[in-house]
């Protein structure tokens, strides 16, 4: 068994305000030891539809993973419907019927007559505790078991559970014992093109472990998995590419793991004993925002000012208003006074100054939009980096938050 | 026609990493003007699959809908397989050839011989001119236009530009001039349940709108919809049942629209010729980063600050140390001192304060993580609001935000 394919139930997911999100996380279960997914199915609460999805699924794929649709109501069909593809007659399991019961009276409630319907199954279901709610799932097979399907709750930490806890142990057994092992290097500062142009030669001859690189906002990421019988032996795979892919790419490369820039500029901030402050404008905010998503954050970021206006980077970071008058508020001279000013008014050590033009507006010819200086402050120097971004304001404030903090990482390399 | 199919290619989408965002805004767009979609599939790059999904669709959906795989490579399947299934030659059509050969040319490039499979389409199929990019769209039919399949690139930007200009008119004479028409109200400062026990009553003996309610990311949304074979006679039936809603949440709603809760606080300062500012710990930032997402904010917000340390509450609100230490940095007294401080020193007419813990440390018995205080000074009054939410530091942080916008949208009110 080595391809799966994943049905999501329920009709919110075929509106513009829902994605199936579930399936993110089975995807990378079942790649974990050695599945594939290779058709993904979102269907409503539509009988005849759910029966033929079910039922093309049933007869194409070893293994049928479906989501949603075992709640109490008459919308929840997915009990039923599966019970028909399969021939199977629907029996009341007093035991299941027990647990729901049990659930509502330990919070001091009588079980609407509705959920009994939860403890209806088709005949021979393996039934799939679930600690969290009150739908169980079901793991079905057809034949001799040449297509094993499971069904789970759509609520994603029931579905989680039930699955870590019940699912991927036998579906580890009977996938053959493969394992896939992957990992990611997130790189910053280069093109994708650039990137690919210098790695290519690395990955190219090798078809295990797969090379895929993906460019995500401010960032390029390479995914190496390996496939093989053992973790060990995936994972050795994996490295032997990776590895090299690393000392190709050096500095460029700001994690090799889930670990954000944010955190890895906090990382080394910690480790090196340095404390950060910052003045914004253009990202008003944003580069604050992000280094206190972290979690601890406080050891080492002193503060922040979004200095939006002309008087308040006067009033906060000292800055002498002959020189936002003659330099102009987006220039070099304005974010290296920023950068030194914040920094010594926080009493950091380090000190990072933004000044540019998110646009839409506000550009001119000399000074369009996309245009960014950064000033990183430093002891006795100040560095400077003038970038021009492309993309709307969100992108341009985004990548100007991004190279920032990049020079904050690059210094304490 | 009523429904639709929607097949995602790429085999990236069925990897952990990407998920068919493409499918919402068609969703949306096919809503408008009557058409529901009732199945999703996402398929790989891998021929057989491809070609049993593609004839499945075609057999089963009036309208079918694919996005991606139209590109210059082998892995670009979607052309050949749907020719396939519809029994079609595929022939090199030459105009098509010398746009993308022009395309590349006018940036001074040679056309990759690649590009040149771009041009090899089905015998019979309508070609959807793609201003974006070198793949065009395809309008293909089956028998007497009893099918519908309409392929897209799987880029966004030119996927939704060829939709609109070429595809959205013709689909909405075929759709039998049905029309939807949705209104959105946006509300915050209510549970879900609440809300609903208010407007229940009023949404639910009616068939036609259908009400949704959908809970984002501090706010309830309600969702209605109306169906009918004019616009004009959509809206009418959506407003009746709005207006009764609107009235009823009142003030709760902060948008009858796309509005963020920024940008309405963002028209109001405008309006009442009103400034802000704003001092920030636990939120670190957010605030003001939300704020000036707004493009034209620098109109109304002066500036803020993020003091994470309490020499920063000092040293730029003029928060008065024995306070500090008498209160606590997590205090109604430092809340609203921050606000009154930012407000003077940033000149602003409006000063909000937000110190809490975010956690997921820092907490204690009588400050627990989730504990905010928030503040806002304007003229000579001081409001404060004391919030315990709940979840993690992520959620907590932005719920402290949306909070402090709230405030200050109702102050103006």
């Amino acid at each position: 068994m080595e391809t799966a394919e994943i049905i999501a139930i329920g009709s919110e997911l075929l509106t513009p305000h829902r994605v199936d999100s579930n399936s993110l996380y089975l995807t990378g279960q079942l790649n974990s030891i050695g599945i594939e997914v290779d058709l993904k199915v979102v269907a409503g609460d539509q009988e005849t539809r759910l029966e033929q999805v079910a039922r093309s699924a049933v007869e194409r794929s070893p293994l049928v993973i479906a989501t949603g649709g075992l709640g109490p109501t008459e919308d929840d069909i997915t009990r039923k419907v599966f019970a028909r593809v399969l021939r199977r007659q629907m029996v009341l399991q007093h035991d299941i019927l027990q647990t729901i019961r049990d659930r509502f009276r330990s919070r001091g409630l009588e079980m609407p007559g509705n959920n009994a319907r939860q403890a209806l199954v088709p005949v021979g279901a393996r039934i799939l505790d679930n600690r969290l709610g009150t739908a169980p799932g079901l793991w079905l097979e057809k034949g001799e078991g040449e297509v094993v399907i499971i069904l789970l709750p759509g609520v994603p930490s029931e579905m989680k559970a039930i699955f870590e806890e019940s699912c991927l142990p036998l579906l580890s057994q009977r996938s053959g014992g493969f394992h896939l092992f992957t990992r990611v290097l997130r790189s910053t500062g280069m093109t994708e093109s650039q990137l690919d142009e210098q790695i290519a030669p690395i990955y190219m001859p090798y078809k295990n472990p797969v090379t895929t690189i993906l460019s995500g906002r401010g960032e390029i990421q390479v995914h190496l998995t390996g496939r093989a019988k053992s973790r060990q032996e995936a994972e050795s795979l994996v490295h032997e590419v990776a590895d090299r892919i690393q000392v190709k790419l050096g500095d460029f490369i700001f994690s090799t793991g889930d670990q954000s820039l944010e955190q890895v500029v906090g990382e080394f901030l910690l480790r090196k004993k340095e404390t950060l402050a910052v003045a914004e404008s253009c990202t008003g905010g944003l580069i604050a925002e992000r280094i206190t998503r972290v979690p601890g954050s406080s050891r080492y970021f002193m503060g922040g000012v979004t200095c939006y206006s002309n008087p308040s980077k006067v009033e906060f970071t000292g800055m002498p208003p002959l020189l936002l008058e003659m330099s102009g508020a987006v220039s070099a001279e304005v974010a290296k006074r920023l950068a030194e000013g914040i920094r010594d008014r926080m009493g950091a050590s380090i000190g990072l100054g933004v000044t540019g033009v998110a646009g839409p507006s506000g550009g001119s010819r000399e000074k369009p939009v996309g245009l960014v200086h950064l000033a990183l402050a430093k002891g006795d120097q100040v560095e400077h980096r003038e970038c021009r971004f492309s993309g709307d304001r969100e992108r341009i404030r985004f990548w100007a938050s991004q190279t920032a903090l990049d020079m904050v990482r690059r210094r304490l390399l």
